[in-house]
């Protein structure tokens, strides 16, 4: 009955997400999820385009959003966001969707898995056995790299349009693959 | 029995990767693994800089090298590398080390998972459970962006300068946690 406790309990808990609630985008495949026996989801992003400020340090923890957002993004706002540059290094970064699903057993893992594969979300794997067990699907289309640096932006525009340009696109891949994998969730019994 | 005679069978394969050989910078790590009772590596790369071509399809049985490097870069070697322009899209690319290791158990495979967050090595997860339980152990100190497109090179020497810098920075790191996570491996005692 374990899971099952821990089901109720983690979906009773409020989404303590930064954001405070989930994803518009990936609202109904979290639903679906939640809704079959074996499964419920303990995170989720819907994939985003963001800037981040970076200090030299490099630890996440110092990581702070500059700007994020979870749709294709206009030159105009990025250009506009970039007239003041803070003291921190910024990232231009393009992230994925990201999903931790708790599965029943090992073998419920392995069938998200399978899923996964077929919808091409590489690098999706089983991040945990002990307490519960967490699959985390997250695909390749994703990128990033460095554009501010001691408060001196290194980029012109031509290449931030390129930027935004090669983002906007994988947004639309990662659209399409969030699309195939909730229709072959749909599939799961239990 | 499974387990032992697959081993037996990957480790007198001749390595098939595109290099054909196995990175120095990894050798040891591999070694050590493959002398333990309940593990052995299937591949493995010790992290890298790289600029690959991709053209627009996307596809990655499509990606080809253009530049390849398993150790820091220097500036004026990338610069010369970019004299000439192929039609493809050019990506520069830093890697961080990955490795699959197949395991007998799914207890073995969460020692791994519990050594690689030790060291820092984000993002590992048991990818299949299948024929064969294999872990991916890769971390997240890595960054990509495009360079190129239609034959036009999209960024100027001092960008590119802050890139071969960010890059070789990461390296460092991913040489730092290659060597914990040797130290690490050395206590498992099968």
């Amino acid at each position: 009955m374990k899971f099952e406790k821990d089901k109720k309990n983690v979906l009773e808990r409020i989404d303590k997400s930064k954001k405070g609630s989930i994803d518009t985008e990936i609202i109904s495949l979290v639903k679906l999820i939640n809704s079959l026996k074996n499964y419920y989801t303990t995170s989720s992003c819907s994939g985003r385009i963001m800037i981040i400020k970076r200090p030299e340090s490099g630890k996440k923890c110092d990581v702070d959003f500059f700007f994020s957002s979870h749709s294709k993004v206009n030159f105009s706002e990025i250009k506009n966001k970039l007239k003041e540059i803070p003291d921190e290094q910024l990232w231009f970064r393009q992230e994925s969707m990201i999903m931790h699903i708790a599965c029943k057993t090992i073998e419920n893992a392995q069938k998200i898995l399978d899923i996964s594969a077929k919808t091409g979300l590489k690098h999706s794997g089983i991040i945990t056995t002990r307490k519960k067990i967490i699959v985390e699907i997250i695909g390749s289309e994703q990128f990033e790299t460095i554009i501010a640096s001691n408060k001196k932006i290194y980029i012109n525009e031509e290449y931030l349009k390129l930027l935004v340009n090669e983002a906007n696109k994988k947004m639309n891949l990662n659209k399409k693959r969030l699309k195939k994998f909730y229709e072959l969730v749909e599939t799961i019994k239990d």
